[in-house]
């Protein structure tokens, strides 16, 4: 075959691996959603079926062959150097997913399945029952498999890193620690310092509001931000997630509580932040494997972005408070913009990573970070996690959980065996921030934009500067790419820093 | 391989099957329902790609070696007698659909669903620019193709014969005309009594009623008909169905309309009835082939008998009226429940089939029935159908359409090549009513259990006695099975005719 008719055929293959895998994701979209109660084990039986047809497309050995004849190896994934940029990207993705998936076998891929099934269902009861020690063999097994899984991969010591590395490819855990040793350090430091001035009361936070009005609001929101609801909707589930169906379906859902009023608020952002990304991939990346979002962490930036950075500044609210004080009249009235900024802003060390604030939240990260890594050097074994947990909790926090379900066991990522995950959270923090220094160069009138309720120049200049690499590069060469440096704490930490120091007053 | 090994993986084969099934049919609800606008071409080509495979899958070389191999050919379908009876019907099932695909060649398969995709779409427009001309073409190749079709099945001279039997298998265009030519008779004799008397008005009808207060009714009659939510869900969409993505995934759609209160209420009862067919079948039948409506037939003689022999009589609103009056008071405060039940049956011959009463619904399809057979005989050629069209319509019901759109163009199946579909509406109608005097025998009470909003005796009737059987038999073989008697018209015009008598008194 010549090579027009080679890489033809890789295309056809991969976009039918990624209609089978849009089909998949509404299927997991449904079942988060719309599914019948009692439908769920089919449900799973579908989706075990279609993923693993899909998974046979793209591991294929027609697949590995037509990767060779095209000169790319596990050494060289890119290939002829005589092809064009694009594609010789485009078949980087591919060997990589291939190498991946080809290494594991077919028996280890179905026995740790059915563990990961198993050891999830685990994890709900041991939650659910703050019992720790009845998830300690799931967790030993995850670990194991993790373990097993880097082996296969060839990670020789680096077992952590080859971890690392699916979520946030070509990092390494001493990079991150590199990181989160100083952020670690400037965190806390602002911590105390807030910690020594008057906290912040706002309890028209925690009041009740009507479900059905936040749902309204959060469909403004849609509209109040650009997100196209020809190409994306918003749905309501338990957990509030964002899923690509296709290069014009990206669904996003988000929860209603009524005691929290916020909640749902910055979820849709948040989720709005990951689907801006997913609907911004050029026209040339459509329906390929390149048309994807670099890695978790870079996906992280875009929804803390918007959620944080945009969502919770003071420019923001100046925008959309009248029309937010407007629908919860009943219970805003007597709340000022100011005061309903600095509410959504209270800084205060809690228990569970999920519910917190800006300053603490990476804190939490860095915890697990930590932890992590001591469960794979065989410093920690997974028995002892509890005391671990709650010492450094103590340390960086200043609180300590009094069960574990409010401790080691309120995140369901280990029992999935998804070590190496958590830190892409904080490193979203800190790519944000420079995405953020760096669009605010290219446009300097960004934050009076905001402030007026315009944000296309925002959305555009992502699309056009970052979005448009779809997933071409590695997130360090993108980050280069787009500012001309390398990761750092310093934008994150001194955002932080600035941002606290004037809604506290110090 | 033994038997046991050789069924055994043809099941297996057949469970994959239907699971992709289920999953196409989650992709096709959701583009009824939920999908984004500007997804609706991804879509169509996940869905291509999904069913393709499942299709593969069902006809591949190997079901056709496990088929052999276990005795079953296309003229002894049932296999080695030595089989248990419900595995012999299995390979019934199986071996029909085999045949019937490996028989067309998958060069026509695509160009005819290429040729249906552009009749649909040219169906369309010409129903919307009421333009039969340009439709002409189109139709006259679907014609064609169903003729092809019918050829390559080896059906010889009976190619409509081979088209009906679809959709209902085992019946002749002979067997339904002389079914139809009787019914006709019974039907305008009665709509002319009818007409010889003083009409129904019901002006309350076609009031506005809002729309959310119409959906939360809906809701309310799921439960009050016994419809499972932790099995199946109720949504919107713009063309009423039922789907099935699973045994325990079985779904519906209604639509609001704000001047018409009634169209809701009759399309959920309608496809509900679609659904407890759908929901009802035995354990033993679960996730196979076996597990499906035995023909559109008995499955619209379900959705027809809840719809209108349930749904519209006066014991079922005797129950459920006072209820529907006090949601909607400001409406219906001065209507009785004779006049909302008068209303609600009022005969009135009318333009388009989906629009019509019970009386003159099957008239609607005996003349698409009629004209479908002229349509292979040769004897009228499909430039000509607006003529005879109209000229029927007169003849049959009355009046005539005064354009196409509201004629001949109104209904979509013909442009999808779904020639032989139609009769399956009426035989519905006929085996409804068998099915309904059967039961009134079993269970005496039945209607006294209506007016009581009593339904679990009807619904595990129709489970046990009906159901049960999957489609294990024919429809001839069912209806015998469980009313000792061959499909006839009696039941039915017999029960018009005294309803309808006492409705209007003559």
């Amino acid at each position: 075959m010549k090579t027009e008719a080679l890489l033809e055929r890789l295309h056809v293959i991969d976009s039918e691996y990624r209609r089978l895998e849009h089909a998949a994701a509404l299927l997991q979209w449904d079942q988060e959603t719309y599914l019948p109660r009692d439908a769920v084990e089919e449900r799973a039986e579908q989706l075990g079926l279609l993923e693993g047809i899909a998974h046979e497309r793209i591991v294929s050995p027609e697949v590995g062959k037509l990767l060779s004849e095209l000169g790319s190896t596990s050494e060289n994934p890119r290939g002829d150097e005589s092809l064009p940029a694009l594609e010789r990207d485009f078949l980087r993705i591919l060997r990589r997913n291939y190498d991946r998936q080809i290494k594991l076998p077919p028996d280890f891929v179905r026995s740790s399945a059915r563990a990961e099934g198993l050891s999830q269902a685990a994890w709900i009861a041991a939650r659910s029952n703050d019992d720790f020690t009845a998830f300690v063999p799931h967790l030993a097994e995850m670990v194991s498999i993790s373990r097993k899984k880097a082996e296969y991969w060839g990670a020789g010591g680096a077992v952590y890193d080859a971890l690392l590395d699916i979520y946030e490819p070509g990092i390494t855990a001493r990079e991150i620690e590199g990181l989160f040793e100083p952020l670690k350090l400037r965190l806390k430091t602002l911590l105390n310092r807030i910690g020594s001035v008057p906290q912040i009361h706002a309890p028209f936070l925690s009041e009740a509001y009507d479900c059905g009005a936040q749902h309204t609001f959060s469909m403004y929101l849609l509209d109040y931000l650009g997100f196209d609801q020809n190409r994306g909707r918003l749905d309501t589930s338990a957990h509030p997630f964002t899923t690509t169906l296709g290069a014009d379906d990206v669904r996003i859902t988000t929860r209603f509580i009524e005691n929290n009023v916020v909640s749902s608020i910055f979820s849709t952002i948040h989720e709005m932040g990951h689907a801006f990304y997913e609907m911004g991939f050029p026209a040339e990346l459509r329906g390929t494997s390149l048309g994807e979002g670099v890695s978790m962490g870079i996906h992280e930036s875009q929804s803390r972005l918007w959620e944080n950075v945009i969502g919770r500044s003071a420019s923001f609210w100046q925008g959309l408070y009248p029309e937010f004080r407007q629908r919860f009249s009943g219970r805003l009235k007597a709340v000022s913009m100011e005061d309903f900024v600095r509410g959504i802003n209270r800084v205060e060390p809690s228990l569970i990573r999920i519910e917190a604030d800006e300053v603490t939240y990476s804190l939490h990260i860095i915890l697990r970070f930590e932890l992590e890594q001591q469960l794979f050097s065989g410093a920690l074994s997974p028995e002892d996690l509890p005391k671990t947990w709650n010492a450094r909790m103590r340390d960086l926090l200043g609180t300590e959980p009094q069960t574990n379900a409010d401790g080691v066991l309120q995140d369901v990522h280990w029992s999935m065996g998804a070590f190496g995950y958590f830190p892409s959270y904080a490193l979203g923090n800190l790519y944000g921030l420079q995405f953020w220094r760096k669009l605010n160069a290219d446009i300097p009138h960004a934050e009076a934009a905001i402030a007026q309720g315009e944000f296309a120049g925002i959305r555009e200049w992502l699309r056009d500067t970052l979005y448009v690499w779809g997933s071409r590069l590695e997130p360090a060469e993108l980050l280069f790419k787009v500012c001309g440096e390398k990761l750092s704490v310093d934008p994150f930490a001194e955002y932080l820093e600035r941002k606290y120091s004037d809604i506290y007053g110090f």
